[in-house]
């Protein structure tokens, strides 16, 4: 066991935990047929109707991160995400959840069929559960890691517009409101989550926990796409 | 078992809720004592630094409530109560913890011996985090409805304020604005809580565990004035 071995420096440990970025969900080969124009409508719609359940649960998420965190000032923090995923209670269509029901609409989907989940898989709902599981069971601040993703996001992100928008002449600007604003959301690479990571990590084993918890993440959100990959070619 | 009786009407089942003030601890006589002006100084302090235990978690239990439901309206109306007891990033002297904080200076503590927990007994400390597992733990429901002591906190609050103030002439309006702003916080007495109770406890079933999950929250309260006056008498 790593136990033993002294605490890695501030910036061996931020490499470790960017060192993961490969098992990002960015380089799977369902998202880079996305990127190529490659998929169909109906592919497009499986994948948009699944992800809600993922988009759906972000809110409880970080409700149960702030559950289990005693520090106010990470609380306090963190509380704008789900205002952001939520919206606030005066303008539910500013919400993070608003606007990827926007995109389903976009892709064809109507909101009934998407909002009783009809079309989530369960190798999804499986996945996305295990994830909010983690969240509720585990130190927060290893839940706090694992959404250390949004240091590979923007990169994503900001591709996918492009490239949804040049190889799906069907898709508008607006349609994809979800990304653009999601791209000014984690413009920062995940650096304030990055801090508090770096600052309560502070023994090797917290450290390779928070690296196992990315890990965690990474494996979360490829599974997804790989039962969302299995349930699209299966039409 | 009443799993079979047909569910009360509103009115019947608001009623079976409210009938449950005789086990609120305003009736306490640890408050009585409080109220009538016969707490020693030493008294208010084991009181107010052993209550921090209680004021301290609410954002946790609240935040636990949003973790576990599924209803976005309800989180969002719920997201306002973490801000009342936690504040907001930018504003941390307005927050409940920092009022309930200026209190326990009042009395004579100082911030260090109340945020070390050192005067924190572990009656309360059984009976508090009772009450947060029961939030993380039961459906998100009944942990809303052991709220409903807000139904009756409103009543005990006000005479609070007056009754200190005239019988504790050491003790200041401002050292009171725990009480003042959250007189103010529970003015509509819990008709909002109320109304999602009603609205979401719909079989005779789910109506006795919102009626059992009011009686323990009387039962995590009266515990912990239990503890505390039994801590209090020590020296």
């Amino acid at each position: 066991m790593s136990t033993s071995s002294p605490p890695r420096d501030g910036e061996e440990f931020v490499a470790a935990l960017r060192g993961l970025s490969h098992r990002y969900w960015g380089t799977h080969p369902f998202h880079h047929r996305m990127h190529a124009g490659e998929l169909s409508e109906h592919e497009l719609r499986v994948w948009a109707a699944n992800r809600w359940y993922y988009q759906c649960v972000l809110p409880q998420k970080d409700a149960a991160i702030i559950s289990n965190c005693p520090v106010p000032e990470v609380r306090r923090g963190w509380l704008d995400r789900i205002v952001y995923h939520d919206g606030a209670a005066d303008r539910d269509h500013a919400s993070g959840r608003e606007r990827w029901l926007r995109l389903c609409e976009a892709v064809g989907l109507d909101r009934t069929e998407v909002l009783d989940e009809r079309h989530v898989v369960p190798g999804v709902r499986f996945a996305v559960d295990a994830y909010v599981t983690f969240a509720r069971t585990r130190p927060w601040i290893e839940a706090v890691a694992s959404g250390l993703t949004e240091m590979f996001s923007g990169h994503l992100m900001r591709r996918r517009v492009g490239d949804m928008l040049a190889n799906y002449e069907w898709i508008r600007r607006e349609d994809l409101a979800y990304f653009t604003n999601r791209i000014e959301a984690v413009a920062g690479e995940g650096k304030s989550t990055l801090d508090i990571v770096v600052r309560y990590c502070v023994t090797r084993e917290q450290q390779d926990r928070a690296i196992d918890a990315l890990s965690f993440k990474c494996d979360v959100l490829w599974s997804m796409l790989d039962a969302i990959e299995r349930a699209a070619a299966k039409e």
